[in-house]
């Protein structure tokens, strides 16, 4: 039975973190979507679990971090234990796990499912788009005629409904002491890709014949390292596997170590190495170096790996402290690669994420990190090029800004698995061994790369900063094809880097005194925003170069109306918050020009666009303009993306740097603003 | 057709937050419970909304204070509003609405329907307790004989199922622009109790004689002012009603009232005084008094009032301000009454709570708090007796603890309901008026009182201060009938005040370096908890002094063992926590006696249970011996009740009188701790 075709703006192969995360996006800006996964239900146990703090920054964007926060363990300093001069195990140091300061949140762990589950109902409050597991993409075709029309259907795809038994995979192996434990080996890259027996088994089964013809205008591959998108497209993935081999056991411990309840990286003298990665529920994650003996050698035979062999190699490492276990969740061995894909992206119509396009370690937990936010930068872009607010071209961005990102991440874990692998020196004459005073450099230097927040995007068309889109990128030509290149001028913010996040420090409400991590006020919800630091008020020069921007922004063709229809609120694209500086109580809100606080006719006006950089009640003072290195005389304006990320920065009243930053990739909308539902803004 | 007679521990009537609260105690200490309420559907939108800093404490120690922290208003600054001299209104002062530093969480707002979900959630998340809706009591007999004995049924319940149609209040009245509004003057005292209606409507119908019988051995009456269960005891309501009428209107406002995002207090020269509670959602709240001609004076005719008349009187307030709206999400008119009932509770048996005990006015946001803190206060004493860890006697000190903050609440209503409904007084020689002065002063002191934070339970048997038991609660003899007192020693803990809920401050999980509030530590689930501050462990003559109170705890006999099933963890009924001073890195955990972190042969060490006063990588030093007044020389040992309240504060290793005080109210139970599921305590 073939049902009839339908459309779809956005085919999301794939729901792990990368696809849910899409999927995210699009329940909040309104795409049409389908989401499709072979596997027959989410992940329960187990996979990745280190969240970096941008990723709870960007959870915090769709209202569930505090979910995440509350249920996942806090990792709060790194121990590091190594062999001391007679050769036995020692806590040489200890260091911060986040770095302090950088950010509101700091890393936690807390496993994949969890993480899934509140992406499922988020999605659900937002949308109706469901999940539809045991359904598996089996053709794939590209009509090349129609990938330059943003609105066309160039991507066909073939879909099957699988049987449950086809969508569960095998994945029970009995443990240590005997009781049955779900294991990891059927996604570990130590077995087998599955895919094609799905297939087979599917098109046997009496349910085969249960197809469907998807037509697309954009899809999106976000189905793991053997990615059934990544082989349609005839992409690779370069790089290469280390010989290293690993275990991991999710146990509660049984234990004398002192440190278990502390990440640590643990080198023994001769034994290999063991990361401890404390979680929730009691729980202890154990990344556990097999002897290559052990498995044989080369690439190891997967029924030759059990739990009780990747304990007793734990037990060696950590000799001379004891180390068992009664309960064990969840296990797995891996074995190491490092790989890159050549490309991310088919013309900008299909596109891959995630692990079809990075693999390495996971022991510095950046896994399920990279590719949520691979997809976090996609989202809001297809969103904007599907809805008609940007052209097609903002989407070479994505190759450019992630895929240097898996680059640097794989260059990242290459060095660190070779410290973390290797035998500890002995002296300065041990050439072989490793230096215990560089694995801590190393890994301090590492933490700040491993927060995510360090992530700084390359100049582009959404990206107003100097230098050479192609060499700060991965190589695509990603640059402004204005005649004026708008730049900022970064000395104006000097801490609110342009191609990074914006930095969070908190604000108080101008209408109701409440403090707000700047951050929290740009929820992902698709808009742009535009943020006015127009200095002190009381003072004069400062209040008439902010009225100018007013008077410029209300105008009837302004940028802020051309490039939002007429059918959204003023507010509906492009979003303009004001930070000014000095006491609250200086500043009356309804004095200010309309357009800061626009008035709507049935809501009154809007009390949540301006904000004061003074001293709260209960929550102290952000020093906002201080931490920013804003001069409170001379003020700036700053032009934020939908993901957070800093595109310019000027002048407070640069209204037509602004106007040219926009109109390079921004579609002129229907017409002037008309008086119907929207809010209405009166001119000044 | 009458079904078969079933027996509960615990039989709650009414489902608003009292009982919801009472229900979720339940939920937690695994007590057979039963929950009813005549009404078919939960509340979803208008009534009490107000939240204390203390209400938010509680919520967060059954984990949901982040749901409400996250949907409520945060209400940060008072604005007071009166006539100039020459009677034009104008801003006087404003004032912090939570008293900084008197609690990690301040007030908010939040409509009581989303309160009741969060309850229902968390009742759903740890028990199989649902609420029966529409279910009627209409027949109930005490059998005295049987009161003494905890064990015995002495309450027999018949309850009536109601069809749908009767289950559903009548509370839709036409608004001010035509659309037809949800009221709430079904639940006003404007309006009658149709209680006997609707026992009477479901005797007439088909579905009357769906009756059952239910045997209780407590029941507690959470029903409102027309309490049925409260009639059925023959108590009264002490108090007297005001001749002060109120609308209040909850609206999107359109006005141009700069505060409108504040909580304000508007005294007009001669029109009357209105109340501003901005909320969730853009609404806004406004109490607004209606003057007595509009209603024609006296006991006001439900039927004569209206949304417009209310807006109109507002209107004329506010004048110069203008003040509209286009959307009334309800709106309802009340009379002040305030009224204290007689008896909290027939022989310790059967028991009434929230507005059944106590009615007031709405505006000083106390309401759903004091009704919550009732039930919270009483939960834990009815678990402990039906498990039969404590003995009856503790539970005459819920209504000594109480009857006496009603009736406090009763003074503070009296007085601030009559400053803030008068006139402003012209000048000093304006007898008749009210001097705004001491309006100010009012509401200034009046904020303490409000936040919860004050209550001060007075001397009983579980708590060991000096003074008379009568004197400092309702009346009634609480205190201990063992031939020795157990006092605390409060200048050991000078800011840990005895009767009052233990302050919050930051300490760090010796484990893993996490930052905690103490409040987080102290979870409701039914557990005491002896919290240890040993002062610093590098100090010979503190560790000897917390040694030894470990080997008394260990001891075979003591009272950690006797007073805890075998069937339990040792910390299941009462839980030791320590918190040491000075540097974490200079102590390891498992150096410490096991007592403080006991050993489980499955799960391995506890480490949750000691804790270091120290500088944290991320949210500063908790500084906590210094804010609760304890010398780190001399440290102290402190038992909190499990709401979190102080029963003792007295010398570390002050065993006896611990041992003291739980005896005097706690009941040995079934021999010496067993080595079975439960953890292993090894002695020093």
């Amino acid at each position: 039975m073939t049902r009839p075709t339908t459309h779809v703006d956005v085919l999301i192969v794939g729901a792990g973190p990368a696809g849910l995360m899409l999927a995210n996006w699009m329940s909040r800006c309104g795409i049409k979507t389908r989401v499709v996964d072979k596997r027959g239900t989410k992940v329960f146990n187990g996979q990745a679990d280190g969240l970096q703090c941008r990723t709870l920054e960007i959870f915090d964007s769709f209202d569930f971090a505090q979910r995440v926060w509350q249920e996942s363990n806090h990792m709060l300093e790194i121990c590091l234990w190594n062999p001391d001069k007679n050769g036995t195990l020692r806590r040489s140091d200890r260091i911060a796990d986040t770095i302090p300061g950088i950010s509101r949140f700091q890393q936690v762990v807390l496993h994949q499912g969890r993480i899934e589950r509140f992406f499922l109902d988020s999605i659900k409050a937002h949308s109706d788009i469901t999940v539809e597991r045991g359904v598996l993409p089996t053709s794939f075709n590209f009509n090349e005629s129609k990938a330059r029309d943003p609105i066309d259907y160039p991507i066909t795809v073939t879909l099957k409904t699988l049987s449950d038994e086809e969508a569960t995979p095998q994945q029970q192996q009995k443990s240590a002491n005997g009781t049955v434990v779900d294991d990891g080996l059927f996604r570990s890259n130590l077995a087998p890709d599955d895919t094609e027996d799905m297939i087979r088994s599917a098109e046997q089964s009496g349910r085969a014949n249960q197809t469907e013809e998807v037509k697309a205008k954009f899809m999106v591959g976000c189905d793991g390292a053997h990615s059934w998108v990544r082989k349609q497209l005839g992409f690779s993935l370069e790089g290469d596997s280390t010989d290293y081999i690993w275990g991991v056991l999710d146990i509660v411990p049984i234990t004398d170590f002192p440190d278990i309840r502390m990440r640590c990286a643990i080198h023994s003298a001769n034994a290999g190495s063991v990361m401890v990665i404390p979680r929730e529920n009691k729980l202890v994650r154990l990344y556990i170096q097999l002897q290559s003996t052990e498995v044989g050698g080369g690439k190891a035979d997967r029924s030759s790996i059990t739990p009780d062999m990747i304990l007793k190699s734990a037990q060696r490492i950590l000799h001379p402290y004891t180390l068992t276990y009664e309960y064990c969740d969840w296990w797995t061995a891996y074995q190491i690669g490092q790989r890159v894909g050549s490309n991310f992206s088919l013309q900008e119509r299909v596109f891959l994420a995630g692990d079809a396009v990075h693999t390495h370690s996971p022991k510095a937990g950046q896994g399920m990190n990279v590719s949520m936010q691979d997809t976090y930068n996609l989202g809001w872009k297809l969103a904007h090029v599907v809805k008609g607010y940007s052209d097609l071209s903002i989407l070479k961005t994505y190759q450019s800004e992630r895929r240097r990102i898996a680059q640097d991440l794989i260059a990242f874990d290459y060095r660190f698995s070779r410290l973390f692998s290797g035998r500890p020196s002995m002296d300065v004459m041990d050439e072989e061994g490793i230096s215990m005073e560089e694995f801590k450099t190393a890994f301090q230097k590492g933490n700040m790369f491993a927060s995510g927040i360090a992530v700084d995007y390359g100049a582009s068309l959404i990206v107003a900063k100097p230098g050479s889109s192609a060499e700060q990128g991965d190589g695509t030509d990603v640059s402004s094809q204005s005649k004026h290149r708008v730049l900022s001028k970064q000395h104006l913010a000097r801490t609110i880097p342009v191609g990074q996040r914006i930095p969070s420090h908190k604000v108080l409400n101008q209408a109701d005194a409440r403090p707000w991590h700047l951050q929290e006020l740009l929820k992902s919800n698709g808009r742009w925003r535009v943020i006015v630091f127009p200095g002190s008020l009381t003072n004069q020069t400062n209040t008439t170069r902010y009225q100018r921007l007013g008077e410029k922004l209300s105008n009837a063709n302004s940028f802020l109306r051309r490039y939002t229809p007429s059918n959204l609120s003023i507010d509906g694209v492009i979003e303009v918050l004001t930070v000014h500086v000095g006491p609250r109580w200086d500043v009356e809100l309804l004095d200010l020009p309309d357009i800061f606080h626009p008035y709507h006719e049935k809501m009154g006006w809007d009390y949540w666009k301006v904000f004061a950089d003074d001293q709260s009640y209960h929550e102290g003072h952000g020093r906002v303009y201080e931490n920013y290195g804003i001069d409170p005389r001379q003020g700036a304006s700053v032009i934020v993306r939908p993901d957070q990320y800093v595109s310019w920065v000027g002048e407070v009243d640069d209204y037509e740097e602004m106007e040219g930053f926009f109109s390079s990739f921004m579609k002129v909308q229907d017409g002037v603003q008309q008086q119907t539902d929207g809010p209405v803004v009166s001119t000044l």
